[in-house]
């Protein structure tokens, strides 16, 4: 089994780092955010993804994974793809075991997609 | 036609208002979390979305949408609707037209979900 570190999809997302609320995003633009935002649209993912990004040191065994939901470890490993291929954690394997960590560059430009001037969102 | 506001179906976010890098998520609040950003993840939905939340005035009717966009009237109606189902627009119906807004507040909320401290997002 190789040790390389798990190769990750990236769109090029660097010019879509702005607020929708600011200009209407291009057709291009909406293109490549909206698989992200998919990604993130089922709750085993999301579940999954704040695990991963609120674990301490920044790490998670994909065994540890497994462990915390009533799922099976195929399906599991279906979400954990999807995450992995919009780019919004990275895999490493080491040994038996992959492991699994956020991009929060990648969470990071998402959330300022959707930001909004503090006073319209009170 | 009734020139009441459409009601917006809204589901109870308050409790999801966390950075989910800060801590897990329940499955409950994964569980309505979850459609928000599922209605984010069609590029048509994100494009619709961003024009009417950078729109001067804040307002568009659905006249002005469909014109943006090669797509039939009723495929943008069905893409609003799901923007308005999860809260993401409210659209209120004067005369012959429909009037969307953009909620920032349900923006806000997802872009805070979303959030990572400034120094990792670079």
């Amino acid at each position: 089994m190789s040790k390389q570190p798990v190769h990750i999809a990236r769109r090029d997302l660097d010019d879509c780092r702005v607020p929708l609320v600011n200009e209407p995003l291009s057709a291009g633009q909406a293109e490549r955010l909206a698989p992200s935002f998919k990604a993130l649209g089922d709750p085993v993912r999301l579940r999954l993804l704040s695990l991963i990004a609120s674990h301490a040191g920044g790490e998670v065994c994909v065994c540890d994974l497994t462990d915390a939901f009533d799922l099976t470890a195929p399906t599991i490993s279906h979400h954990l793809k999807v995450l992995k291929e919009t780019g919004l954690v990275s895999a490493e394997r080491r040994g038996t075991w992959v492991y699994y960590r956020a991009r929060p560059e990648a969470l990071g430009l998402l959330s300022t997609v959707l930001a909004v001037p503090q006073e319209a969102a009170a």
